[in-house]
């Protein structure tokens, strides 16, 4: 490969020339790929031989040829470098991971570690909660997603056409992610470029604030999804059994308020035609009324932990962190 | 430009030898420049023609004529790369975005978030209460300073002259920080050289300790300012209109003390001649009396939230992160 | 240095050809390692001479030849890039430093800053806490260890045999580190072999889990230690005197269970023959009884904070991060 410097010797000089002490010398510049598992393109940070850096998977992927998921770094517009884990092999793959929902205690309402709505307790007057579905904030790391919310510079920065979501076992390994996800699924109708080319843009637009809006006149888009593991059937009913008569699966849904006219961002694969949907949705702002639904996982609990019972979800989506990727 | 090692080929070799394939085997060195946003030095990290990296922005600015505000990649002292926003325009620019203070939840007394005074609750026996203004932690990235509190490595590692401090609107974008600041503006005395050089060294010789020192007497230093945008009246009476006959407009004081010993961190745009410093300044230690004040931006909201009444500040004011820099 | 391409030009050109203006050329690769600190590999991100960067400081050590305390880069399994303090000097060096335990505020009961135990406040039901001890989630930064908790990807990442530990008062700059540790030891019987090779590991095997284990029947690993400063004796004198008829000196304990089954994750310097252990070890689940216990520190200040009467550890233990390290 021509990032050899020692094959460059030998091109433009010819062997003579290029003896042990002038291979040594431009040894520097050898190829560090293979120091790397191979489908890092982690030279590309520092030297960029065709320009192997980009700015999500998609790029990577379709410019570059990398086709193994794993960890990559990419760059943002504004120049922020940044890894992620990229899923090369979905639909084409090409799949960038920006962001992380998961649930670390479910009996705490909106206590620390509820990035997705609120980590200052139920509050009336602090109806955006904390707002990270709409703003600039990042947090967390690409291994720990399952362990801990994630959210990195490409949920603002990248723009796609398409999502997909993972739900994942909690604190499961990252080579294990795809083949221990209880559900997996992608939008394949380029829904983002109508609302702005990622969920940054779409959470101006439907923003999630308390009374922000009323139950089924303000929701955000429904979007038909294609599963990759799992079906629609199977996972509309890892909700409560309650909640099956609100629910048409086979989407992904955003932005929903429920009866109280709480939002919440979004509806993991299914339409929501009822007005319930803190059982089944997760996100969302600052308040609920009642104060026992605040949280990212909201209502998931409201008959007992992972009971799969009344408006209960089944204790493995309870316990599956949602991992989200643009395309 | 001297990254061409093409041109590199020709000056040392001459045409004949720099046919395409040798050309070819030399571009791994191509200049990533042009892959970026010209302003940024992106490529220092991995290789640094004449050393564009360097400590701060003015280094940048002075040594290698970075002129554009933006994202520029620093070192530190011990080695450590981040990065940050570097404002290269102010009065001759190399301003380096160090820290922003932003106030998420004023309802919220010493909650998660207020990481400038304690988020351990309002608490006498935590008096230094997080400690951040004078430790090594760091927290939160450039472009979320306006959603999120944020403190890098320059904070404690720049040696610096001056500070200038932006009032940002909260979730601003990096591209608009600038325009859409309601108060910009600078020191130009070099009065960090009298304090150590920096703000960490400034709250090592004037601690935040709650009872650390009494109103007036064991304030920290008051330094003039020079607007950039706004002016020193207009910006004074930013705060509630009782706070307007302690202040004295056009300085930004350190470490002053109000009635009930409580030390405030920074009043920006203030000299303070009186002691209820809670109402017009920022951040601190770990207590107050009564609680009610406790947080980053203390008691912006006495009378009301964002009313501009008695000694409550204003909406804007109160709605905006702060932005601070050295030089 | 190979790293001098103008000495390549010189090596194989000769001097005629490497006049000014083709030295100037190939500065671009000149070594970076001179604007560094000496024992700084940076180098080694962007372009790898001898292949400079390395899993763990230990590779760094004995591939490589670096030999001064600080902080260098490593890179994981995954590719990930990440800094840490190595410490070069220790019984031959190679000690990778990968997480910190700080107490921020021992008198908030399972608080934030709790990261080692759980943040949630003292929860029957939340028995596992953060999970820390066992998950992928990072936090912190390695010159701030001393401010606030730490946790490095190396702390999963890394396969090592020994462990060693530093006891640094809060808030130490990293460079005083060492020097003003008031306790170093290392185990050196490669006891992290027969664990997975990491905490990590260890802590898949030995669960930290209220109500998980009990009391001696289901206690972990008791290492033996040697002393790099301070000693058996006085370490174990450094907590509460009431604890001394329950613990031996001389070794690094993990997951040990007290009378009422909450576990401890780390009993540094002591073997423990007793069951009150929340007096003399640190980290753990996310349940304790009574709840005044739970924290970091947990029941360190039993008997008032730092008064080293009763069972309360000394000030000096109390205020001092815990820095762990792999080999």
């Amino acid at each position: 490969m021509f990032y050899q410097i020692s094959i460059l010797c030998f091109l433009i000089f010819g062997a003579n020339t290029c003896d042990a002490r002038a291979v040594g010398a431009v040894y520097l510049l050898t190829d560090i790929g293979d120091m790397f598992s191979s489908n890092n393109n982690f030279q590309a940070m520092g030297r960029e031989k065709d320009k192997l850096i980009g700015k999500s998977c998609k790029e990577l992927k379709e410019k570059h040829g990398f086709d193994k998921d794993g960890l990559y770094y990419l760059k943002s517009s504004t120049g922020v470098i940044y890894e992620t884990f990229c899923d090369m092999t979905t639909d084409g793959g090409g799949w960038t991971l920006v962001a992380s929902i998961h649930e670390n205690n479910i009996n705490g309402k909106c206590t620390l570690g509820d990035r997705w709505t609120s980590q200052q307790g139920n509050l009336e007057n602090f109806p955006h909660g904390e707002r990270n579905w709409a703003n600039r904030v990042i947090f967390g790391s690409a291994e720990g997603a399952t362990g801990d919310d994630y959210k990195n510079v490409g949920y603002y920065d990248i723009k796609a056409l398409d999502v997909s979501v993972w739900h994942v076992p909690n604190d499961a390994a990252m080579e294990h992610w795809k083949a221990s996800a209880i559900i997996r699924y992608h939008t394949n109708s380029a829904f983002l470029s109508l609302n702005g080319g990622n969920l940054y843009e779409l959470f101006q637009r439907y923003p999630l604030k308390y009374k922000g809006g009323t139950c089924q006149t303000d929701n955000g888009p429904s979007v038909p999804i294609v599963f990759d593991f799992g079906d629609a059937k199977s996972t509309k009913e890892m909700y409560g059994p309650s909640t099956y008569g609100e629910t048409e699966p086979g989407y992904v849904s955003f932005r929903v308020f429920n009866y109280e006219q709480t939002p919440m961002a979004v509806c993991s694969g299914v339409k929501v035609i009822g007005c319930n949907s803190e059982h089944y949705c997760f996100g969302g702002g600052g308040y609920f009324n009642p104060a026992r639904q605040c949280g990212d996982f909201a209502s998931w609990d409201w008959d007992g932990y992972g009971t799969h019972t009344g408006w209960s979800a089944s204790q493995k989506i309870t316990e599956s962190a949602v991992l989200m990727f643009y395309r």
